[in-house]
């Protein structure tokens, strides 16, 4: 197991908000994560929550915007952030778009050069990550699984692929079927090549055809949201989950957009309801 | 009364949190500032606290990270945050330090040139702002005053030379005693001149020794701050309250630094404090 390095410690609502740097295998590259230990830690392991974020997001904006610690600590809930992409590489156009490349990892293994030498994220956050976090911090193995809108997409993802790795799934204004939006058809063409039946693997909407274990899905969606319509098409989403009797819920917030202002407003019911998966709550 | 025009409006925790851009005519430059009003406000006028951010911030690091809106919305009280300095101007070297000029206006009143065409701050935040604020969005004349570091020590200053404006001061982590400590001499020799007479009526270890009306102080500091020694020194605030009877908690939170991951941790306990006074809570 490779070393980790503590960047920064800081204690928020008695609890202890981390920053580690190590060296992914997986990504071949140095990563930054963020741990959220809450006071329940000192005294016994704790369930985990993972978050992926969105696009052009790293490790902190949801350890500084989403309020998450205040709630996670009563709780007794460990949060752990990666990172969106592999950094510190300089792959041809990596950090032209904001929707593409650094920040854009879209949590798939990417199989195109020159990405696949890198892109590994599914990879980094259900198995590399996972086995870090076990390794070094005092957590158990329950995890759930949570994010926001490309990261809201990758939580599915995590939930359908494997989801005997977590106890439960929910999501912010998540894409839902990538494989027929802009953002994910750019993203695919480049990390997965042009043959769109190998998108069908990393695309939520198609892959809720294909689970055996049904986790049921929490989605809370802002109805202002400035992307609902071209990019993350929850109708899809629901559409496949009624076929194929998915439980899904699917919470339409009037008023609010895409923004961590709509994650704050609502992340303490998503804490509450992993932590009824995890045990924490009854 | 100049215009102001809406730049962004998210709704968060059932309230709206506006950025809003206005010529300042004290200042004799374009602001922004960030105004949340809560749900009540749709119904009838709120009270506002006014909260002061610290040195580099800008109206947006209180609205983004503090988790405020939160326990606003449950209390119906509106929450006004200023930027730091003048902005879009370009005296010589402002832009240089992060600790002085740009970002760091310090709260007080220039009368030393180039900056007395400017940084009026200590006007603005006390009698322009609140002038617009009441004349444009659905709020009470009832005001309370908080704020962090350097905006610390300015909600000070604001409740110890104005107290009749304001129904109850906080602060977190204030500097506490500017005219003996390295930025704020760098700041006032600057803004004020080399004679330190003058030093004294920006000064909240002073002003405590001058003021006819006492509201009482509340402070939570970290213990761990890393400028709790050198920079902020409550000891000489605490030293000057006893002396002059002038009521004074300070509430010394074990492990916690001086960032916002500080201020989340304590914000409700201010929150209420404000409410208290201003009459939400009983």
């Amino acid at each position: 197991m490779a070393t980790i390095k503590e960047i920064s410690r800081n204690r928020v609502h008695g609890g202890e908000q981390l920053r580690i740097q190590h060296h992914s295998a997986v990504l071949s590259c140095d990563m930054i994560f963020g741990v959220f230990l809450p006071p329940q830690a000192a005294s016994g392991p704790v369930p985990v929550l993972y978050w992926l974020s969105g696009l052009t997001c790293t490790d902190e904006n949801f350890t500084q915007k989403a309020g998450a610690q205040r709630l996670a600590s009563k709780l007794g809930l460990a949060i752990v952030c990666p990172d969106t992409s592999p950094r510190g590489t300089d792959l041809p156009g990596e950090h032209d778009d904001w929707d593409f490349g650094s920040g854009a990892g879209f949590y798939v293994n990417a199989t195109r050069e020159p990405w696949s030498a890198h892109y590994q994220m599914f990879d980094y956050v259900t198995e590399e990550l996972p086995a870090i976090i076990e390794a070094n911090f005092p957590v158990t193995d329950q995890r759930s699984v949570s994010g926001h809108s490309m990261g809201g997409h990758g939580a599915l993802m995590c939930a359908l692929k494997k989801p005997e790795n977590y106890c439960s799934v929910s999501a912010f204004a998540p894409i839902c079927h990538p494989s027929e939006t802009r953002w994910g058809i750019k993203a695919f063409s480049h990390y997965l090549g042009e043959d769109r039946n190998e998108w069908l693997e990393w695309d939520a909407t198609q892959l809720v055809c294909k689970t055996d274990r049904q986790l049921p899905i929490l989605i809370d969606q802002g109805a202002d949201d400035e992307f609902l319509g071209d990019e993350l098409k929850p109708g899809s989403l629901e559409q496949a989950c009624i076929c194929t009797h998915h439980p899904l819920q699917v919470n339409m917030r009037e008023g609010y957009d895409h923004s961590y202002y709509f994650i704050t407003s609502f992340i303490d019911d998503h804490l509450r309801y992993h932590a009824r998966a995890l045990g924490l709550l009854k």
